[in-house]
């Protein structure tokens, strides 16, 4: 997945992000997607569930599209395609980003007060730098943060 | 999250599903994106994590699509938007499916033979449901797959 020769990110009009502040780079033949090697270990990538309660703001799309894509600069990695979808009578919001390294998804709960966003990214990108900037968006009151390595090939420690 | 009033499923032209077999279905008021309960548990939904190794067409983007749209109906779930990406020099697919329950995403290395799938759903959806749609699909030689509940409000056993 994800060799650098990108097309350019193509947002739907519906989605079109009104701050279109994430660069795609100039093709370089570099792939972005290299397994992880870190610590004795190969691994595709760092998949973070980063669960959100008694938060505010998860029935606004601008915001939460705002939000997203604050979190793909800040994780470092490179917007491709986002689509939000909003859900009548105050039911939510579904949103992901697809990345040249995975993606990032969320999905609100607004009268739980509750939000569920996931980030999975390979290659260099920083995939736990997003949970601040969730945290900043949407001030929770409580947040439960799991991370999965995805594709290991080696889990023996050296 | 995901009342039932849906709009239709809007997928670009670039995306379009050459075989959509997804019914949207009519509004009729009930939201499908109840917390679940069971066996003593509230949650939000079941994020089922799916690694395919030794798999094979990882790099086929219509056939993937097809085998993520087979596994939207065998979930009993309802798509809103589906996005793939193809990397130049079989780099891979990268593919998100939004659904009224959440969504199903996946990320194929074919050079590694492995594939990341990730399918989380709300309300009465069966995720593990599409383990069987990639099983065929992608011919893995391993299978590993791991489950999160997510948005877990009581989990004390009663």
């Amino acid at each position: 997945m994800a060799r650098l020769n990108l097309v350019a990110a193509n947002p739907t009009k519906e989605t079109k992000p009104k701050t279109p502040n994430v660069a795609v780079p100039p093709a370089d033949g570099e792939p972005k997607d290299h397994f992880v090697n870190k610590n004795g270990l190969s691994y595709a990538g760092s998949h973070v569930i980063i669960d959100l309660w008694e938060a505010s703001r998860l029935n606004e799309r601008d915001h939460i599209e705002a939000a997203l894509i604050d979190a793909v600069n800040a994780a470092g990695a490179t917007l491709l395609h986002i689509h939000l979808h909003t859900f009548e009578e105050g039911g939510g919001i579904s949103g992901v980003a697809v990345l040249a390294e995975s993606h990032i998804s969320v999905h609100t709960w607004p009268e739980k007060g509750f939000a569920a966003f996931d980030v999975f990214m390979c290659g260099d990108a920083e995939p736990r730098k997003a949970i601040g900037v969730f945290k900043k968006a949407f001030n929770p009151g409580r947040i439960v943060v799991g991370e999965h390595k995805r594709g290991m090939v080696d889990s023996i420690a050296r």
